[in-house]
């Protein structure tokens, strides 16, 4: 079946049963793919029918499919002509593991963070307004998405200007994990459809103790009905802000799609279309662990076993969650926020063992830090684990709601620098620029996990810290282990190496490649200093200054864009005092440009931020030998 | 009476009568005074029985109130202890015209930007629930805060949560101005109770056919009744997200405010309180006009009429209304989008012009960034107009949505810069950091109207604009008009003067103190190039370079947080080849610092950015002369 489909228009030649054959189909060869590259397996098995159904019912590109989040776009790819390049999916120079415009012509926008498809969805559908045609603009978007306030903002805007928008709620109780808050419930009891039955029931109780039944209880209950029907219908909250509400439909029964997505076209004005849909559908791993395959790497069809990380070792998230539950042991003021990622963060055992003093927002980063900063302002120590890509949702609430009162709230900025596979959208290479300009922000970068446990310690402790907000920022995968690192002292770099001519100062994840630099430079006969930059704010002037006069060069190593970060703001301070004119100052990283998919090897050579590339560099731009250049 | 009121304790004390005389005193002291000073008088206006009642009912400090945006607080500062320094409200070392915790114990938390307060309240209610105590945290919300999706993404939290909470939806019917959205519709059916009404007259009717009355029909009422309480409340949508919902209640009757408020305080769990407010009550002019006296200057008291400016001429902000509108009539592509901010940007001739190319998208600047970049994807030129300070509440959008896919939206950056006596939440000055390290971006500053104008007409025409967005940012007040300007060439500065020794490069509003330091240069001899930055990204290398190789030094005057800044980027680049060492870069901005309220002349001394500053600096640090220092 699956080769019959060159592109969406051949789907809608196929009948429901070959429809239903597809979908069965392209589980397999979704389950037989991903279990090679890895990849997003849950969300990609639930909305296998849907996306039939909505190819099916309409017509891309000139109708748009815009996917919110859009790591469920695999189904889509398969069937928009991208079927044989899915064993590229996620790796370098292959097919992305999102909706991407140049990729594809059905690809009308690119995705990643959540909630964002409803507004992007209406503006395509105002600019078809004042277009004149009649093209459709569906956005699909998950549950869990839907807490973030984004999707409300669109919908409230949509709500008004009652322009055709068709709005899909891909509803499987998930975000990465189980889905939470007031929504979250409220779905919940449409489903059940308790609220309705309980109504109906009552209405039809109560009918029949009357005795006779003849017109004029027919009467009554017509009135009723009609009177009644836009507070019965179970989408209330959806129509009250100017929706249509439609379902709720098995999304797993085609039949009911196309019946619903058919009536959902016909009507006017926004429609939201309520499908329930289980995540992992159709491969019993997934359906019975769906966040083990939220985002996996490959694993074993047949059993389902992910293989342990051969290196072995601690991941940094793990080593975070570790030592922030031994900490909130000692104190208890310490809490725990994390916005829907309470596995990603690796928090699951803090919520484990102090469920009071745990909370998951939701997708809603910028209520998870205000929320923090309510809880600091009453003297709880708030801890936010958060992806760094994802904290840049919550910049303005940093500023505003932290910053400016010097709350001590503490970020646990998770998957700092590149993160690889997902792309451009989910890169971590912001934070040091975006938290760097903040007034009263502490910016740490430990580098290896005995590090981030003594950071953390330090951002919690009682007279050591400073008095305002203190951001850890560790990169994604396993943290290395140093046999013992400096006591950490605010504002103060580590030196782990005194030497003369180069100075290398690296945040962080670069600490590998410093390491290498170091090697490479001593067989040249230069015994480099060798520093971890530790406090990327405030800066160690002292020593810095001190590097400057005893080095003829310094080299700064950062997984960051190079505009704002660390080395941009050391050769400003630099420059302050007049320090840069006596030391060459020479900045390694990313260099104003967004950072695809691809392994972190890959990426770091693209970027010429390899150890390879960075010798040359230096050898070639600044020649580097033991004079000095 | 006023006199009597030392503190809120005081509040408790009077009978209702006397809290309405009350009312009526805090109303001419508002006038009184705001007509000197200037400031928010509208929504002051609007809340002074909802105050009186909140303090009446609430036990300050213990109990905490959270002002959402915190415009409206005048009259909680006059009953907390700060009548008599009511006449320096917004003034350079006065009270703030915010809440601010470093003024009063009763104010909790320092607002400023919208929709903050139910996540501050609710991580205050959780601190108060591990606490063990039995305190109360009220957030006072306006509906126009409601738009943003802040505040859903924290009631869907709390909805969950259970916590003792109570919002006070303060509901005008306004941001500053008409308040949009589905949500607004909503409100105003709870507001004139018609869905309410519709199905009680239905259910009314329906009975009346039945041609007997008896204990059957009533036992079918009663039932009916039951079963339809919950969707028959008027609040179904907060009671959906899990909140208990109170009201709707006239916010102007004392008596109806206590009994509210003390039902709330009795109830468990989150409560939503719906009072019905008139901003601008009790004084005729502002009732008719509140949008007029929402943020006003000093004005007339008896007639309400606000003087002209001295200086006359055009703002910026309207320039740039007239501008677009000029160029929307020519290109039909063309489309505005405000984030309720129509008056304030501008915006108003456009959108009575172009009412189907103007979207007003409420208090929701995530969202209107997202809007923008769909109808961006479809041939549109979308320009956002926005203050600077509320900009920040899109970073992640403008990354993730614009900026990755290169899309041609234009943001209209207004309020950039200091915008004076709205203090540290409100000051325009980090954009320029956080858009300089956005990957595609190009950020315009012009130095005047006329280069306002023609960098509008660059970031829309066809061919000479860049690919991705367009920034261009601008500051408050009135806008200075040059003869003429150097057409725009894309990434090219505007050289003013050309000379020797120094060159002062300035942005935007720093042309006039540009000038005034060229005049002192020329008067100890020196003979300064002078440079408008006009693009601050990308930068003019060429221009820069050359400068580098014939002057000692160069000088960067921009209104900008220093760090991330076009100061620090200038020498990053120049670093880069090496220019640096040959000229010595003079940097002058703001210093890492939150920049408090006050008149632009007082903080531009403050923070060492005026002439005279700068000036002594150039001369002591730098030891500017003619022969180079």
């Amino acid at each position: 079946m699956l080769d019959r489909i060159a592109g969406p228009e051949d789907v809608k030649k196929l009948g429901r049963r070959e429809q239903q054959l597809l979908a069965k189909e392209i589980r397999r060869y979704l389950v037989s793919h991903v279990s090679k590259t890895g990849g997003h397996l849950s969300s990609n098995l639930g909305v296998v029918e849907l996306t039939i159904a909505l190819h099916g019912v309409f017509t891309s590109p000139a109708d748009k499919i815009i996917w919110d989040v859009g790591h469920q776009c695999y189904a889509h790819k398969i069937l928009t002509g991208r079927k044989d390049r899915m064993g590229t999916i996620r790796q370098f120079h292959g097919l992305s593991g999102f909706p991407k415009p140049s990729e594809s012509p059905h690809d009308h926008f690119q995705t990643g963070h959540s909630s964002t498809s409803i507004s992007v969805a209406l503006g395509m559908a105002k600019a078809r307004d004042l277009r004149g045609d009649g093209s459709h603009v569906v956005a699909v978007i998950g549950d869990g998405a839907l807490t973030g306030g984004m999707a409300y903002e669109a919908m409230n805007n949509a709500g008004q200007m009652k322009t055709d928008l068709i709005v899909v709620l891909n509803d499987n109780q998930m975000s990465i994990s189980k889905n939470v808050g007031g929504m979250a419930l409220y779905l919940d009891s449409i489903r059940t459809g308790s609220v309705y039955r309980v109504i109906k029931a009552d209405v039809e109780k109560a009918l029949k103790r009357i005795p006779w039944v003849g017109e004029k209880v027919h009467d009554l209950a017509v009135s009723m009905k009609n009177g009644l029907k836009q507070v019965l219908v179970p989408g209330m909250f959806f129509e009250e802000l100017g929706f249509t509400y439609l379902g709720p439909v098995d999304g797993h029964d085609m039949e009911q799609l196309h019946t619903v997505l058919e009536q959902a076209e016909s009507v006017a004005g926004p429609v939201l279309v309520h499908v329930k849909t289980v995540k992992g559908k159709g491969y019993r791993h997934a359906e019975a662990d769906p966040m083990k395959y939220h985002g996996t790497k490959p694993f074993e069809p047949q059993s389902g076993q992910v293989p342990a990380s051969p290196q072995g070792g601690q991941g940094y998230s793990e080593v975070f969650g570790r030592c922030l539950t031994e900490l909130a042991r000692e104190d208890g003021k310490v809490v725990a926020i994390t916005a829907a990622m309470t596995d990603g963060t690796g928090l699951e055992p803090f919520a484990h063992a102090f469920p009071e003093r745990f909370f998951d927002v939701g997708i809603a980063e910028q209520h998870g830090v205000a929320f923090a900063a309510g809880l600091a302002c009453e003297g709880y120590k708030p801890v936010f684990a958060v992806y760094s890509t994802f904290l840049q949702r919550a910049y303005d609430q940093l500023v505003h709601d932290v910053c400016i009162q010097e709350l001590p709230v503490v970020l646990a900025v998770d998957r700092a620098g590149l993160v690889g596979e997902d792309g451009e959208t989910h890169q971590g290479v912001f934070d040091v620029s975006f938290l760097n300009q903040m007034p009263n922000m502490t910016v740490m970068a430990p580098a290896d996990g005995r590090e981030l446990e003594a950071a953390l310690a330090f951002a919690l402790s009682g007279t050591a810290r400073p008095k305002g907000p203190v951001a850890i920022r560790y990169p994604r995968g396993t943290a290395p282990f140093r046999e013992e690192v400096a006591p950490i002292v605010y504002g103060r770099m580590e030196v782990l190496a005194k030497g003369e001519g180069v100075a290398l100062v690296f945040v962080g994840s670069m600490m590998e490649t410093a390491l290498e630099l170091q090697r490479r430079l001593v067989r040249t006969g230069i015994r480099p200093t060798l520093v971890n930059a530790r406090f990327i704010k405030p800066l160690d002037m002292e020593l810095l200054e001190s590097l400057c006069r005893n080095h003829h060069t310094m080299v700064v190593l950062e997984e960051n864009q190079v505009i704002g970060g660390l080395g941009s703001e050391i050769l400003r301070r630099l420059n302050e005092g007049g320090f840069e004119k006596t030391c060459r100052i020479a900045i390694y990283g990313i260099q104003d440009r967004f950072v695809e998919h691809g392994d972190r090897k890959s990426l770091l050579q693209l970027l010429d931020l390899d150890p390879d590339s960075i010798w040359e560099d230096l050898q070639k731009k600044w020649k580097v030998d033991a004079h000095g250049g």
